[in-house]
């Protein structure tokens, strides 16, 4: 990323800040913990946006939108969920500013709210209370709604996408006769987040669940995605929430069945946030900046012009204008960088840096020759190739590279993944050679907390389709009939 | 709208209370003057925002996302938008909440922000903060920036999509080189409001500048684009603002220019909201309910079919089978009701009241006469047509609805525009036949106020390419040289 810029192995942490930064994802705003997406980072969510909707409406879901404001008297109304939530939250206490006579701005103190309002940090509360005036009979079921939105969580240690006060997410909030059709539904949403991780963000991931301790404030089972990040930290990219019937008790939502008898309505939630763009850079990027996947990269191919003369970059732009044409028709985003304020060199560096995953090089010899100089970002290799077919080539290529971005980060994960039966390996393997831990618990939050206490290492998830064996718990030795998947998380 | 609804002849506002709800488009929620957007109303905007969004884009803007709080200072840096913005304003100032002991949530008093933190009600002051690090010289602009985004006003008197205290919108934000370029954005981006309104909402409006005390707080000039409302009220539509280098200077944005100097930048600001939501159904609806222009319409064309047994509607199936498919290459949006539960009529009265510009009937005669019965939602005329044909005949129907609604509301825009020379007409017309009245003014506040006060009518705006004659004040007889457009608005 140019001089003076932190590598990779020498501090992970470092390099991920400044590689957000410098690739002009994103920066903190003058407001604590929050930040500023800005054109080139909110262009990949706007693309991550347009899937995912289309993914949901495939599935028969409608998007609907619900106030920013909760009343505060709400979040008491389920038990688990006011811990869960009601704590680190931005509280709106007055309405009205004035001026104090000598220049300042400051609260008008009559106008002091009766109830004070919370910055949504998720929306069950006012969504259940709204669904009860939308539910009376089996007729009325399901309800598919989803909210695109920005939430709040008073965090305090915050990081660029990863972590932030005010974060942009979506939120899935459905209602369903039976407890069946809630946890199909449940689980549907996973394999879709799991799906869209796997397919457009190029990132394996481990289905499971949580175990109780680590669930969602209010949910009876929280199923997962798990991903692996380059540092062997992992990072919960998605999560899809059986909430039983909590909400619909707490909002007194009530159905008349089809065995025409009142019964409480059975609920979801899941969704994913702006934090799978954090998730995307530090799972494939490098130390010259960001290797995006060809189906989320806002650029999918840059050509460069490399001439002397006016005559020449004519020639070359006349060329490009018909790659362009034919890349378009197969939908391939081309961005033809004419600048004449940089050199080739700082571009391509450029686009290094924004990971822009196949890059295009044409000079005058090229033009005699009939060929260009195609150079791929995520292995960094070149090759030149006739100007013929090119389109085809660049086509195919994309497909390579989003397979290979997915293999390589597949393959570290497996690398990463180690099985093992001693506590002392655990806490070894946790320092030196970081990743997902599959060992042997005995299924208590005690154990749990303990071994978080004197690791810093989380149950990630209890994948679907364990295998199930006999062992024993690592730190208590304790029987157990299955392993969990163990790791340090972002 | 059915049983016991009130007509527009009787309450208009009722009406539009009435028909927002019953069509499912809006509710209001729980928290004071903020709305839940329901699935059907939400799916208009999102068909409003694609269209707008493609044409911010075809203009060269980009997306990005600046935070939902705003220091309480940021206000106080510009001296006129402080006094029309940081009033009525939700303000947060504490970040937790803890249980009292007796189960009670309250706010936790020792978690008290330092500096209050106001609720975007416009995003100017953080924007050009923010700005101020992107902008060195020159080259790093125009910057053409627009957010998608939700904003809160405290307002005193709400009303469902045309004034809420929270509502969703886009703010374009764009910082110049020079002031000519800033005028030349700011007129851009009227004309894509005005070609918005006109083309996809059929709703004709009046392209002008607001008078200096109507001008948004730290404008310059501020074009807007003015629709009447069938009542005869204007509604304000979109806002474009030329904000001169007010907030660059409020900000220190400064840039060196060719020349090597050091001058201020130059910005414009423009919007539009949820609000249009309510323009749409205000323009357009009747009695029987919303009437959608075809182009926005959430569905297109319903089918209902019309049968006794089984058989019969398993024949319809199959050929609206084949339609939609037909259609559906057309880009036609297709419902086929075929719930068994509703009668025909009940179906009719819904999609009536859902503004579905088509309606297609098929029953066993049309299937063994070949034909479907079409019925208008704009006109509400039918008529029997061949089934050979018929996607294309849908087609050229669903153009002439689009047209014919923007014809319906420019005639009565036409109908009730009037030139008045005095104001005891000015005003009875006011009373009588109100619209957009043209009259003369002195072009001072004290006279715009005092009209207002007088008779709630405001001058909405001083029209473009407006025919210079000369005339006197209907107020004060003074001299003017060009008529203004006045009226009562929402």
């Amino acid at each position: 990323m140019g001089k003076g810029v932190t590598s990779k192995e020498e501090d992970y942490s470092q390099w991920y800040n400044e590689l957000v930064v410098k690739a002009d994802m994103a920066e903190y705003a003058p407001v604590r913990g929050c930040m500023i997406i800005k054109p080139y980072g909110y262009s990949i969510w706007e693309k991550m946006q347009a899937v995912l909707d289309n993914m949901f409406k495939e599935t028969g879901h409608s998007n609907a939108y619900f106030p920013l404001f909760i009343p505060k008297s709400f979040f008491s109304k389920e038990a688990s969920h006011v811990d869960g939530f009601a704590k680190e939250c931005a509280v709106v206490t007055h309405y009205r500013l004035k001026n104090d006579g000598n220049g300042n701005i400051v609260v008008d103190e009559e106008a002091k709210l009766e109830e004070e309002l919370i910055v949504r940090p998720t929306s069950e509360t006012i969504i259940w209370h709204t669904y009860k005036g939308w539910v009376q009979s089996y007729r009325d079921l399901p309800i598919l709604v989803n909210q695109w939105a920005n939430v709040v969580r008073w965090e305090m240690r915050t990081r660029l996408f990863l972590r932030t006060t005010e974060f942009l997410w979506q939120e899935g909030h459905t209602a369903h006769a039976t407890a069946d059709e809630a946890i199909a539904e449940t689980k549907q949403m996973m394999e879709v987040y799991a799906d869209f991780c796997e397919n457009w963000l190029a990132l394996p991931v481990v289905r499971g669940t949580k175990t109780p301790n680590e669930r969602f404030a209010g949910a009876l089972e929280t199923y997962c995605i798990e991903a692996l990040m380059q540092d062997g930290k992992a990072l919960q990219a998605g999560t899809s929430h059986f909430l039983g019937q909590n909400f619909a008790k707490a909002f007194d939502v009530k159905f008349t069945n089809r065995e025409n008898k009142l019964d409480y309505v059975w609920a979801t939630s899941w969704g994913v946030s702006t934090r799978l763009i954090g998730a995307l850079i530090m799972a494939h990027s490098d130390d010259a900046g960001l290797v995006l996947p060809p189906k989320l990269a806002p650029i999918q191919v840059v050509v460069v012009p490399i001439y002397k003369h006016l005559e020449e970059l004519e020639n070359i732009a006349e060329f490009v204008k018909e790659l362009t044409k034919e890349l378009k028709s197969k939908n391939i985003s081309v961005k033809f960088d004419n600048r004449d304020t940089h050199r080739p060199g700082a571009k391509f560096a450029e686009y290094e840096l924004k990971g822009v995953p196949l890059r295009v090089a044409i000079g005058s010899r090229d033009m005699q020759n009939k060929t260009v100089e195609l150079a791929r970002r995520d292995t960094k290799t070149k090759e030149t190739v006739s100007q013929d077919g090119l389109a085809g080539r660049i086509e195919q290529l994309l497909e390579e590279i989003q397979i290979n971005i997915y293999q390589k980060a597949l393959n570290f994960k497996t690398e990463n993944t180690v099985e093992t039966d001693s506590y002392d390996e655990f806490k070894r393997l946790l320092d030196e050679q970081p990743g997902f831990i599959s060992a042997h618990w005995d299924g208590t939050t005690e154990t749990e907390e303990q071994i978080k206490t004197e690791t810093k290492a989380t149950i990630r998830c209890i994948p679907l389709n364990n295998k199930q064996e006999e062992g024993r718990c690592i730190l208590t030795g304790r029987p157990s009939n299955q392993r969990v998947l163990f790791a340090r998380a972002y």
